[in-house]
């Protein structure tokens, strides 16, 4: 299996992302620094590999202060976690990462234990991070398959694959296990400019599995859709809101308003430490601008006139009300979205609070005001209980995404 | 004035669009096949240039047979009639051209006139076709300007300049007539993957004139609209058929979705010649499949793993539905699109049959029915009783694209 962040006495080995398809490189890293300026120029990228890469960069402090006493000690990992987290600003994996082990050496010091313990502790959280994100991709692959009919041709944003893990994959991970099971699958790869993680990555990393991949540009998913070439699209996530919304790379959401269009299923396949419990829905998320020069350059060619510059938004967020299911390690949730992933973080139904009438995703804000009343009415599907057959939604006034689409 | 194509007495010269906007190269064409064959190659590009090149193709034949017998002058003006016409099949302004000559020619033999004068005839029609391309322009210019506010941000798609025709273009026809009225207008240019026309072609052109051109990825415009950064979207065409369906380059059709969605008004810019009297509807508009190495490869550089190849649909059609307004040298046509093509381009009403119930527009096709009868009902406006202000399409159930929309 591709792992693309290992760890190890040398310190954190990445496998160089911007170097793919064309050269297999690892870099090597011996500092949170150095893990924070991979992790800003995309040697690594996807929100999950950027967790567990920040994890690791965590763990690297930890090692490197070993010898400290308890408050210089402590210091040195505030400062690893704020330079870290500052890294990008859109997957929320990657604070969900550095947090978690910095939590895990705070408790482990209250407990009594000596920095050295502590600073132990801090790698094995950091290792287990990883451990988990692999085990939750197996997880959702298993949940998800059950989403991909035999014979599927299936589209796909970016790459969601085990390059932007600990490795398996999300939205790959679930194309994994259907393969695994026997079903043949097709997919078609958005290219994914501007940094082509699609065409580089995605077609790379399924043609060493064997997986039939073809790249399409970016606009042309809509077509295709349009001409019924596509069974189902599944994409990962940088952010999930508690209402449903989902910053992903930028050109999800177009590709969410066309599959609803063609009555194709969208599905989400994210782990639960992409979801923000703090966020209540997608504008709250920060959308990061990246340089011009990523767009208006390839490979060091100026694909632009002298003098013109490009806008470089990252990511997009995709209402809730386009997704059809979001594919987790605990199970799928469908509409009404507040009400399940409230369940599925284990929060109070309160915390889910009602989303104002203003919002993107008012209809399925109701549904939740009236869902978090009735727990039957939740939303957080046995995948046992899923037959893989998706019905597209109706295309009369009674789905309820289709006023709030033209809105 | 930017002329890409041009015509004199050593033969055709197309500026090398391929080049841009690194080199200005020239390429000197002295035969019907060479013409063809730079139309196949994409030397010269959209659909009104493609048309004023076909027609100079067609007088190389005529200046080069001018010496034969009747017969043989016609066999070989058939023969290239016939190559150019092949070269590729979605420009409908291609075969109208290469008509346009063949028909001028085969009146003035009737009219019994010598070869000679038949292909000194043919020359003055081709040169024609491109002075009538030039003025049809700068007509839709005048008409179009008034749908551009002062201040407006402009999204445009591929590249409808005047590269893509015989001079100062569609789209940016419309775009140049309003800064030359003293509008401040900005553009962003989708930079329309895999041949780049928006980053090389549309912002090489605007830079020239003065004009404010911001690239974007193609994935990027649906979040741009999603934000209210865009007042309105103008794109050429490459054909439209009877029920206002438009043909054009690939990603358009999801920029025209997005932009209903976000209430955005989405424009065409056509002259008359892109029109197909004798086509239904979009889905008898045929789609050309280009080669896989035009996405795998840029300048030279593969982009994906050795193995793996791509789709290469180089348009998508437009419903009528998600058609604001279309913009000719004749004035501004919207829905119900049908009898307001007819009236435009003379054809009988009944010509423009009703369209069947399952046809992608059906609800402009109703409304037709009942606008062939009484004149009254018919869109063609007079630019000038346009006040420049666009209503977005209302969002409520009364949008008569909206059922359609999702279907």
């Amino acid at each position: 299996m591709i792992e693309p962040v290992t760890f190890g006495d040398d310190g954190v080995a990445l496998l160089d992302q911007r170097q793919l398809p064309h050269q297999e490189t690892w870099i090597e890293l011996d500092s949170p620094e150095a893990v924070a300026t991979a992790i800003r120029d995309m040697v690594v990228r996807g929100a999950p590999a950027i967790g567990v890469a920040a994890g690791f960069g965590m763990a690297l402090a930890a090692r490197a202060a070993r010898g400290l006493d308890e408050q210089a000690f402590r210091d040195r990992l505030d400062a690893a976690a704020e330079t870290l987290a500052a890294a990008r600003p859109t997957a929320v994996n990657l604070a969900w990462a550095v947090e978690r082990v910095r939590d895990t050496v705070r408790r482990t010091l209250e407990d009594g234990a000596t920095v050295a313990e502590a600073a132990e502790r801090a790698e094995r959280e950091a290792v287990a991070i990883k451990e988990e994100d692999i085990a939750a991709n197996r997880a959702m692959g298993r949940h998800g398959s059950m989403l991909v009919p035999d014979g599927a041709r299936v589209l796909t944003h970016c790459n969601a694959g085990a390059l932007a893990t600990g490795g398996y994959g999300t939205a790959l991970g679930v194309v994994r296990a259907a393969v695994e099971e026997g079903k043949k699958v097709t997919v078609l790869a958005d290219e994914t400019r501007p940094y082509l993680q699609g065409a580089r990555l995605t077609a790379w990393e399924l043609q060493k599995d064997g997986i039939p991949v073809t790249v399409i540009a970016d606009s042309m998913a809509g077509s295709l859709l349009a001409r019924g070439e596509v069974d189902l699209v599944v994409v990962g996530a940088d952010r999930i809101a508690r209402n449903g919304d989902v910053a992903n790379k930028i050109g999800t959401y177009p590709l969410a308003v066309m599959a609803r269009r063609h009555g194709v299923p969208f599905y989400v396949a994210a782990p639960l430490s992409t979801f923000d419990p703090a966020c209540a829905s997608g504008d709250l998320i920060p959308i990061e601008e990246r340089p011009s020069e990523e767009v208006t350059h390839l490979g060091g060619m100026r694909l632009v006139p002298e003098g013109v510059t490009a806008r470089h938004p990252a990511f997009d967020v995709t209402p809730a009300a386009f997704v059809t299911a979001i594919v987790t390690e605990a199970g799928i949730v469908r509409a009404p979205f507040p009400s399940g992933i409230a369940r599925l973080l284990g929060l109070e139904a309160e915390t889910a609070e009602p989303i104002p009438p203003d919002a993107s995703t008012d209809l399925s804000a109701d549904e939740d005001e009236n869902g978090a009343e009735g727990a039957d009415t939740a939303a957080v599907l046995a995948a046992a209980g899923d037959d893989g057959e998706e019905s597209p939604p109706p295309a009369d006034g009674a789905d309820p995404g289709e006023e709030e689409l033209f809105s």
